[in-house]
């Protein structure tokens, strides 16, 4: 076991490393002129306030639910005794603290490397395309990195601090589902963090747009527009610290789903059954390492998305290598009755997850892309006004679900199947194949979070060239980047939802073991949650409605928070004299300001209405009916997700294909319409689609946390 | 047993002798001068025309599924021998055709009386409101009355025919659950008679406004458009046609389920419990008479909503009373184990199912109504444009789902746990609870639905009036009768979205009963739908999906057919001279004729993936599967329906509130955008939505006809 863990431990120390040369890397790098400067200051200064804020508000939320987690287990657990209630207490609700912590500080670092990182793109895309790019994946990668590895890093030390380690198989069997809280955590900052983050970024740039490009008639980027600023901060606070929270969470979440259903086959793997998802996990940090140092454009002309895509083939190559070799030396021994496993079919569990991820990024292209028929047909709908548009948009974004969700069915099965047939006989085995399904899909997240945190780098490079009125070429370097930073944002998406789908269908699982562990069943037994009785259907139906739920108050919280800063950009343009001639600057950090205050407090209703769902149906119906009550708020939020991120992408890209002249060009009614969808589709893909990833894996966590209460 | 039959047949004969009677009174009216018969020949020409060719593209595709019907039985039952195969695949076959038949015919019927009163009550709208009222609403009833006796009359003569009076009580149990062939055939031809009469109403409405208002801009209803015509057809064979054969089949399906839940009983309650389900939609027609007679407004000042509500008490009150007798006389007698029935209980479950569709009502209004805050939030939100309307429109409506999820809920768990206290130690008791919600809620049908037809009837004598060039006097006549029957519309598709909910789940506790009749299990034990078994899991992802992709064909489908009647009125008014100086008659005809095959042609595809879905779900993954299908599509379904019906009514009434001068009234940036919104909502509220309430229900009936092939 210590060889694995020093393993692991080894990766984490040279995923640290590694991160540090590329910000030394990356800080090496010419800062620009000083126009440049001030603006980057201007993103940098308002990024931070924000999460400062930001951070307070989720810190106090997150102090008064420790408490609530330790009296909940306490009393949970007083029936098992007074020492046991209190070991529980403790150790569940300090996993919580460092799991938040440990998502915050992951947020804060990605975040504060992003809007280090931008003003260098820019300043570099004067040295041509390759330079650029280098830079702002190196930028990405930091947050790629540095997330996984925490992630690793505070459930491994959990594991060790909470006695992993110990010679005491009951012990080493128990510890994962105590670390939960760590997951929990996770998901409780990564929910606040997407939200606050989703609506900020959304009502900045719909306040920036309405009354600058609308009303007073400047362009995008403008530097007279006083949210300007705010739009770009917005960027990095949704994308950079919000997608960051949202894959540590699911990492640490699908390391401990995964763990504590290795426990559960503690008799046929051992401790190695419990340890391997963390080795996969760190053996993907070495392999997203080594594609994302092969990334490079040869010749400016060169798409930079190629580049990225071969990056990515990369890392998936080696990753499945890797994979075998583990899966053979830890999983590959034959079981106590004495079958040997078949490895093999196991490992086929995991390609079938690497498959499904990369599967799931064609299809998000396909569904959004300019070049293909579902974004076209939006635009030639936009040609009869917007209410066509609408109502096409919508019906493209409906029908995007449908064969997302038998890929997802269909590696499920498969997988399932594949883990019975490799280890028969073993009633979890099928779990433990989804497991390794999920694990394969996951073990390349630290390169995907570095294509998407490339994203709002280039978006902010884009605009600080913009804003600084540097040469065209310039332009047309950053403009490149941009959009294929647009492009990785779109599929990155579509992998989130995907694994999501997956890691709750784990977390069901472990969800379902732990019930057993709590009604002293033992753990070979089927616990089942049958939705043919009155409660669980009805923990089903309320789960499937605060779906729907969440994402109205959701996407009503950016209408509101838009309303704030419209008011604030009317009142500069009226008051401050000298903005429209440019003789004076606009107060950029009242607007970062006033859009920080009503992002915080428009999120508050929808993370409530999720966090006290799940723990009011337990408690109420009981533990069958909470599991009803997961597994179909997993189905709806995963397919409402996949509705609300693709019909506002395909919405985006429709507006981006008649603006390239097609149907009319810009300024045509085409357009005009395009930009109504545009507008309806933003806070549906930035801000209530990410966060119902969240929302999937936090009902889990959540369950798991407060499971001792429930009837 | 005779006794109650023979008082079936003797309100079934009252409902027909009440009919005629109603029909003799509306065809005694006058039929308005000859430019009014003009109008209402062609659209009664129209409406036959188009249900002539619907009914012969259902009847064909009712053919072949009559047939695989027949063999999949054949099959399916060919273990328990030859005989008992080919009497169980005519049997069931022959249901089906039944029910085909008499749902087909009583949306003709509801139809050709909704065509020919309309005239009368546009004739009458110069006597005053009572009078045309009074006709409007009696023209409903006919609907009402034939489709819950035509149901009740055929469920019924099957029951007899098929043996269920035998002294054999295996036969008598084994009857119910043959017959489901019946409620079948009629969600069948719902189906397609709400998709195709849905799809029909808002492409001809689409195609009328957008060339007709905006492109050549005449006012709306003007005889000069060529679509006008068919415009008011569609609201015939949408609303008349489409809804008659919706409550036709919830009615025959609840009666069926509920009698299979009797069979399970059986011991409890011998054949009563089979009849009793009858017993109740017999005496709902007797107090759904009563109450429409009493409808009356005495000052033509009063609100004509008020004269149908006091009815609708009538009706409940009077229903509530006789529903006491006969649960008392029917199910009141001591249990097998001699513990005494507390009759008192299931008159509580009774009551819960009336309440909750009470309540429905109340909270289609409080979301769709004008006077109320979301249709006045959605009102100023379109103020900024046509993006935040849309925005807001959508997010009320994911909204409304909320609160009446929890009534649901509420419903199902009172009326179970009513039915265990009412029955102690008996397994089935429960479902049977759920069983007399259902009946309570449904009893009200027939005045339920003589409001729902009473709408199109009132928007078309508006039509007639309006394009024969009345005065304003009659004018304003109509106008409040077209406000009545707009919001009896939004009302009843409240009421028809709570009862499918409730019925659903009654029809799979038949489809556990019939499983376990399958499998050979004892009726009383318990056959469980585990969703954490990955098969059930995938086919209850798999029913969401459908769920979502099926609302995405309908709503495109709407789209698709407007396409062909844009193109047709632009050739008019391009071709044919004389058109816009009134001097030619435009060809109302050709219009008519290109949006049925429109119409026709794409309701095959959606229509097509609710049949086959759950039957591939079925075979391929078995019956604990489909289990899982059915209970997530009811569960999707359900939220869906209320999504789109609620948003759909809420853009319609904030469109209609700017109208009425507020925001800026008409022609306003904000009315433009109220536009947007409103033909948004069409098809989302008169095409995907009443479809999804057939749906729901249909994926129901299938699985129970198709069991035998299940894994």
């Amino acid at each position: 076991m210590v060889t694995y863990l020093v393993l692991i431990y080894a990766i984490i120390a040279v995923a640290i490393i590694v991160t540090f040369s590329l910000i030394n890397y990356i800080y090496k790098q010419e800062k620009g002129n000083k126009q440049m400067q001030e603006i980057s200051d201007a993103i940098k200064e308002g990024a931070m306030a924000f999460l400062n804020r930001q951070y307070k508000t989720i810190g106090l939320l997150a102090v008064v639910l420790a408490i609530i987690i330790a009296s909940a287990n306490y009393f949970g657990h007083l029936s098992q005794g007074g020492n046991v209630a209190v070991a529980y207490a403790w150790r569940i609700s300090l996993a919580f603290v460092a799991g938040a912590l440990c998502s915050g500080f992951a947020g804060f670092i990605g975040m504060y490397i992003s809007v280090n990182t931008n003003i260098r793109v820019a300043s570099a895309a004067k040295k041509g395309l390759n330079k650029a790019l280098q830079i702002a994946l190196r930028g990405g990668s930091v947050t790629g990195l540095i997330v996984t590895a925490l992630s690793l890093f505070g459930i491994v030390t959990l594991f060790i601090a909470y006695g992993g380690i110990s010679d005491n198989p009951d012990i080493t069997k128990f510890v994962p589902s105590i670390i939960v809280g760590f997951a929990f955590g996770a998901s409780f900052v990564a929910l606040f963090a997407q939200l606050g983050g989703g609506i900020f970024t959304k009502a900045a740039d719909v306040g920036a747009d309405l009354v600058g490009k609308v009303e007073v008639g400047i362009p995008e980027d403008d530097p007279r527009n006083p949210a300007v600023i705010a739009d770009l901060v917005g960027d990095n606070v949704g994308d950079c610290a919000g997608r960051g929270a949202d894959l540590f969470e699911s990492i640490a979440a699908e390391n401990i789903g995964a763990m504590i259903l290795g426990a559960a086959l503690y008799p046929v793997f051992g401790w190695k059954g419990i340890l391997f998802p963390l080795v996969v996990c760190a053996v993907g940090i070495i392999s997203s390492i080594i594609g994302i140092i092969s990334v490079k454009v040869k010749d400016d002309n060169d798409d930079p998305m190629n580049a990225l895509g071969n990056g990515y083939f990369i890392t998936v190559i080696l990753n499945s290598i890797l994979l075998l070799f583990f899966i053979k030396i830890m999983l590959g021994s034959s079981l106590s009755n004495g079958i040997p496993v078949n490895y093999w079919l196991l490992y086929g569990s995991a390609l079938t997850g690497i498959t499904l991820g990369y599967l799931f990024v064609i299809l998000t292209d396909y569904y959004t892309s300019m070049s293909r028929k579902p974004v076209q047909e939006i635009a030639k709908a936009s040609v009869t006004g917007p209410a066509t548009n609408i109502i096409t948009g919508i019906s493209v974004g409906l029908e995007s679900t449908a064969i997302p969700i038998i890929f997802i069915s269909a590696a499920i099965l498969i997988s399932y199947k594949l883990g019975q047939l490799a280890l028969p006989g073993i009633l979890n085995a099928g779990f433990y194949g989804t497991a390794i399904a999920t694990m394969g899909m996951l073990s390349t997240a630290s390169y995907i979070l570095a294509m998407d945190t490339f994203g709002p780098i280039t978006d902010n490079a884009g605009g600080i060239v913009e804003m600084s009125g540097a040469s065209d070429e310039i332009r047309l370097v950053t403009d490149r980047l941009d959009a294929c930073g647009n492009t990785t944002k779109a599929l990155t998406k579509g992998y989130a939802v995907g694994s999501a789908a997956l890691a709750t269908f784990l977390l069901f699982s472990a969800y379902l073991d732990e019930v057993k562990n709590i009604l002293g069943k033992p753990l070979d037994s089927w616990f089942s949650v049958d939705i043919g009785k009155p409660e669980v259907f009805i923990g089903a139906f309320i789960g499937a409605m605060i779906v729907f739920l969440f994402s109205s108050t959701a996407i009503r919280a950016v209408g509101k928070a838009a309303q704030y800063i419209i008011l604030e950009v009317r009142r500069q343009f009226k008051e401050i004299k000298g903005i429209m001639e440019g003789t004076t600057k606009p107060d950029y950090a009242s607007c970062v300001d006033i859009v920080t205050k009503g992002a915080l407090k428009e999120m508050i209703i929808p993370g409530l209405i999720v966090v006290l769902a799940p723990i009011l149906v337990g408690v109420s119906l009981g533990k069958e009916a909470a599991g009803g009550f997961l597994m179909v708020t997993t189905i709806t939020g995963v397919i409402m997700a996949l509705f609300l991120n693709n019909s506002g992408g395909a919405w985006d890209n429709a507006k981006k294909y008649i603006e390239l002249g097609n149907l009319g060009g810009k300024n045509s009614d085409a357009h005009k319409a395009g930009v109504v969808g545009d507008t309806v589709g933003d806070p549906f893909k930035d801000t209530a689609g990410p966060s119902l990833h969240v929302l999937i894996k936090l009902v889990s966590t959540i369950t798991l946390v407060f499971i001792s209460l429930f009837r």
